[in-house]
């Protein structure tokens, strides 16, 4: 498997296809992680969510990660990693706007993910029909690409068993 | 769509199948996600790596969570999400059983992900060939399964437009 740095052109590109997403944002020192739904419009994130858990956190700290990938297989994939801070877009005049623009990115894409109207994210939490509309601004991001290399293709046979078992195995014997 | 929670046992099954998850950690209040592979023993969950930037977070604070999901359609999926912490199993002779459990484990399963001897987690981190087992051990788990609802298949026909369209139109413009 050959794993190639993508560039910052690449990602936006991913960025931009992609609408499904793993957010991860953090309360006191414990991680979560879900996957969401979002949009972005070249410079940042937008997405949706009824009151829970993950809008606590992000609350607490704006800091998070999304991940964004496309795997194939084993060795065919993407995988685009943002740095970003999350900015609660709330109903009040100043944000008229932004509310729009996210509401027509989110609008443009194919929903695969919670529907904002259903609230399951943590149990402690009632069911609640608002919805927060959220920005999360970019800070950094990183990509990485992998394709099958000649080797991979040559091991693929069955006789010869996977590449990684059988670097495990000397791993593990040495 | 109707969305249920799911029983330990349903989790842990789909922990069971499972070998391509999202892991999220965090270094100074700054959450990181990547895509791992781990191998689940109806207990703990195993893992290798290379020494790279999620090494460093989970040396720094152990918890994590780790979320598998199952995305077939917008409103057809199951998510897991496992709290847990981070337990490196280095080289020595205390966990040489264990170590053999996880390489075990992992064997068995189809390598989607992060072939160990690749480290391309962080530019600041120079590639580096020695593999790090870890165990997560889980603390707690919740996982909620998604199924398409009557008025969603009634509302699949284009000329209504879905139903999270119709309701953002209604939340933002009442």
């Amino acid at each position: 498997m050959l794993i190639e740095e993508m560039t910052v052109e690449e990602c936006r590109d991913v960025l931009t296809r992609a609408s499904l997403a793993r957010l991860a944002c953090e309360m006191d020192g414990q991680p979560y992680v879900i996957p969401v739904n979002l949009a972005y419009d070249g410079s940042d994130l937008f997405g949706f969510a009824t009151m829970g858990y993950k809008i606590d956190c992000m609350r607490g700290n704006p800091l998070v990660c999304v991940e964004i990938d496309d795997i194939k297989s084993q060795s065919e994939w993407t995988s685009v990693v943002v740095f970003g801070s999350y900015e609660e877009l709330p109903d009040i005049p100043e944000h008229e706007k932004t509310r729009a623009h996210a509401y027509e990115l989110l609008e443009r894409r194919t929903m695969w993910w919670e529907p904002a109207c259903v609230s399951i994210a943590h149990p402690a939490y009632p069911k609640s029909f608002a919805p927060i509309f959220y920005r999360i601004r970019v800070d950094r991001m990183t990509g990485h690409r992998a394709s099958p290399d000649r080797v991979e293709v040559d091991s693929s046979s069955p006789k010869h068993g996977s590449r990684l078992s059988r670097w495990l195995e000397h791993v593990l014997t040495h």
